[in-house]
């Protein structure tokens, strides 16, 4: 193969999902059978890149300064969940399940990959607790160690002090997931999460 | 999810392996997470849409006029092989079971598309074959209608009256299967299973 087609498939090859031979197959496809469709992926991630920004508010995407979530006016504006990454959000509103607003950290603590408390979008959390009044935050992190140590520390640093009642959503068993299918860690939260039937 | 997200995400699902999901992740990975890595994605499709050609000879891609296994030397050059896609030539080259040179058609004949004669690279196999002497022409084309049709049709009207004897690689082959999914077995046995066409 040729070094520019080589140098596109290791770029292709390190996104999400895609690995040697899917990237090699879209490589080709786009580089030999559909020329027209290659002009359109480079301009709409030229447009992508030009126009998408990160909300001022919660850090999730929009091509203006406010995203559309924190702008809508039917939100319940005193509930705020915390989540890691814009896809969680994506989820949740999937969902449907819930309807105040959000707040993206964009990662979460992590010492042994270098993630401080700087690296992530906590100071505009702190800005928007010091402001706005939330009756609630609902901290909607990662079951996992890195996750745990970001709830403690916002707890610690950020809600105590401001006397913001914080929760955290429940660990267990997934809806329709069998026992087991279920990894011991999971098992263990669903025990420990038990509550009065 | 914002205009310029969803163009990109339309653009992504409509490559070879990709779904909504995994288009959505991919749109989000490169605008959110990795800006570096997008702007590396934009240079390498630039790049690969302003360097890589189709090869004069035989329809590889290439960055010369000439593709590297046309200009390879120690190829056996009395033998042709005819393949449809790009990707058919990379399966039999990592299959390492054939040293001859290739021609690949781009397609193959499709009433039912609208593929003809003239949208497939046969001129070019019209001239290769009058200028230079094979001793073989090998139809690597999938064991399917279209590939059936555009064997009879080469064989009828250009193998026949330039006396060029055509063979066919086995149908070890599964019907219907492309030759990019084959294992290199499969495709080592379809080329010593060759008959005369």
């Amino acid at each position: 193969m040729t070094p520019a087609f080589e140098a596109l498939q290791n770029i292709l090859k390190k996104l999400p999902g895609l690995g040697y031979r899917s990237a090699e197959r879209i490589a080709l496809n786009l580089l030999v059978e559909k020329p027209d469709q290659l002009k359109s992926l480079i301009r709409a991630l030229e447009e992508g890149a030009d126009k998408i920004k990160s909300c001022l508010y919660c850090g999730n995407i929009t091509e203006d300064e406010i995203c559309s979530l924190c702008e809508n006016e039917s939100r319940n504006k005193s509930q705020l969940c915390v989540v890691e990454q814009v896809p969680d959000l994506i989820a949740f509103e999937k969902a449907g399940a819930y309807n105040g607003l959000y707040h993206v950290l964009h990662g979460k603590l992590s010492p042994l990959q270098g993630i401080s408390p700087d690296d992530l979008n906590i100071a505009a959390l702190e800005q928007r607790i010091l402001h706005q009044e939330f009756s609630e935050v609902i901290l909607a992190l990662t079951n996992d160690i890195e996750g745990e140590a970001t709830c403690h520390y916002l707890q610690e640093n950020l809600f105590k002090q401001n006397n913001i009642r914080a929760s955290r959503i429940a660990f267990g068993l997934p809806s329709g997931g069998g026992l087991v299918y279920a990894d011991p860690s999971t098992l263990q939260s669903a025990l420990q999460g038990r509550r009065e039937f």
